[in-house]
């Protein structure tokens, strides 16, 4: 068996070796059926006790209280950007909160379908931070607000969520779901695509309060619809039933790893050994983001110039390090320590910094 | 290892045992890359590697000319159904062959986005046959002419596909792509969900001629544009890498049975056993599809009684045989032997059916 590789890609990214030895060795035969899971009805019992568990597991660990809906869907935050205007916007104004690349997304798809206004924006600081959340300004007869939980590219976090008051807070959680304990009761919508905390790309969790499901013009198209698949319970059409089947075992292992509170305490752990190397470098390594914006799961940093920049990439990989370039839009270097990343591979990546500090210091 | 199934499943459906154990080898840890492909970014030279690899095998298997463009989407043909009037309609009419349940869902999503017209039906005998080619009104201004190839739940097919001239012909081709040669040159889009003949459930195959991809208005958001998987690859947002991979595994499949000529020979002999059964029964099991219409993939059955119809299910089901239950909307058996249902599982199912008739004809 080769090395496993110290994977910091930003998504899809690393998911729990446990997982992936379980998943292997029920591949071909699940469970006594004379099949894989991938052969297997969606409309079966065995496919459906897997569907109904995930949606359990996600109840428990996220402690989503009565009166909410769990959906598993396709096409990623990506469609989410255009489904949430389509659903709830119809002609009224979306704010939203300007934090980086994937909330400037999700703003273009909005002005589709009605007008947008910019509740509070970090724009003038290259996206550095999450806005103050006493600068918000969310009037009062918005469909919704709109926040972006955590920067995959910019690499800054929300530590704290917004209180929008009677205005509907909608979070896009893709890059930090059951990273940490969530307070599900401040959210009417949150969303996710699975490749960075739940499981493989190709399904996306949606978690939605019943109330904010409201009737939809029909010229929305029965598969754009969140009635459509909360009346479903995600069957509408065929779910993408192996990736759903992945974030079930993953959610087992987060169960069996303590839950969000103990995810959370390794997730603190894990990049702030990363960030103690950026911060004790004298100014080799200097992050990105604001310090009190910094995402526990994507740390982003620079060196002095590209060109080490580049000496940095190429001298990881040759380490078994995967992923640390950071992404185009922001340059420099970028590790995403997601809940699947081991604490090992952190430390490994700490102790790389600073020898390579010294190598070209 | 237990015994594998008898899987008649409608879709998701049986994979080829080969390309199982395949992928269950090298699930963990991709070709010495220390990772599951799972866990790799869908930028990096591995996955993009897997992801044209699969294109080009479509090309060589499909003989897909040039001009045409391949593209992996997520949700399904029900997610086409909306695409193809958001994309192709723009207010004009849109003509459609209702051959049964699936082309009816696609009507129904095209009456958001303009007028349809039904070119032909087989409604009046409730979608036993495909409507003959000689009886097609297709106005000369459709937008285009959509077509079900294969009925799923109704167990029929077209023989041959309609010439509509100047207008571009649109097929869904869900449950019966790959399973014989196909002229795309005929076609301005195929599609099909890949659950059936290409692999797991999760991702969708679009087949497009470039000139047919015209400009759309900016009201439909950019995940729901044709051009914006054109233009990105199908690289826009995350893909669902590892149902990508999986068809890549089974399409290798098909090349080492000797491409289509030879997958349609085995369908062939395969279909030919259980409709022997049917027609050699002296009118204990009646087939639902007229003959002439009769799908190599899904075959429809009716016996006497539904009470006799339960007990073959429940009989069936004891020696190991899966999913042949109809489609509620139509009742009775079906027996669905896409290209990875083995000809020992069709061999198995005639021999059972014979058996079942001697003990309770």
């Amino acid at each position: 068996m080769t090395k496993r590789a110290y994977n910091f890609n930003a998504g899809p990214a690393a998911l729990p070796l446990e997982v992936l030895e379980q998943a292997q060795s029920e591949f071909v035969e699940f469970r006594g059926s004379g099949m894989s899971i991938m052969e297997m009805s969606h409309r079966g019992a065995i496919y459906e006790g897997v569907h109904n568990e995930t949606k359990q597991l996600l109840t428990e660990l996220l402690g989503i209280p009565e009166g909410y809906q769990i959906l598993f869907l396709q096409g990623g935050a990506s469609t989410q950007f255009a489904m949430i205007p389509m659903n709830f916007l119809q002609g009224r104004t979306g704010s939203y909160v300007m934090t980086g690349s994937w909330a400037d997304k999700a703003v273009k798809e909005a002005k589709n379908f009605g007008s947008t206004h910019i509740a509070a924006s970090s724009e003038a600081n290259q996206f550095r931070s999450i806005p103050s959340l006493d600068t918000f300004n969310v009037p009062e007869d918005s469909a919704y607000l709109h926040i972006t939980s955590n920067e995959t590219i910019e690499g800054t976090q929300f530590q704290q969520y917004p209180d929008a008051g009677s205005v509907p807070l909608i979070a896009d959680l893709s890059s930090d779901i059951m990273s940490r304990p969530l307070d599900v009761s401040q959210f009417a919508m949150i969303y996710a695509g699975a490749q960075k905390n739940l499981g493989p790309s190709g399904v996306t969790v949606v978690i939605v309060r019943d109330d904010f499901i409201t009737e939809v013009p029909k010229t929305v198209p029965t598969m754009f619809r969140y009635e459509t698949h909360v009346k479903n319970n995600s069957l509408y059409n065929t779910p993408p039933a192996y990736s759903i089947y992945m974030v079930n075992l993953v959610l087992q292992w987060i169960k069996g790893k303590g839950g969000l509170a103990g995810i959370e305490r390794q997730n603190r752990e894990k990049s702030g050994l990363i960030y103690q190397a950026i911060d004790a470098s004298g100014g080799f390594y200097n992050g990105f983001a604001e310090k009190d914006s910094r995402s526990m799961m994507n740390i982003t940093f620079r060196l002095q110039n590209e060109e080490l920049e580049k000496k940095f990439v190429k001298a990881s990989e040759a380490e078994g390090f995967v992923g640390l370039k950071g992404h185009r839009s922001v340059g420099g270097l970028r590790a995403s320590a997601y809940n699947a990343v081991p604490y090992e591979s952190c430390k490994a990546l700490a102790q790389f910094m600073a020898e390579f500090q010294r190598t070209n210091g």
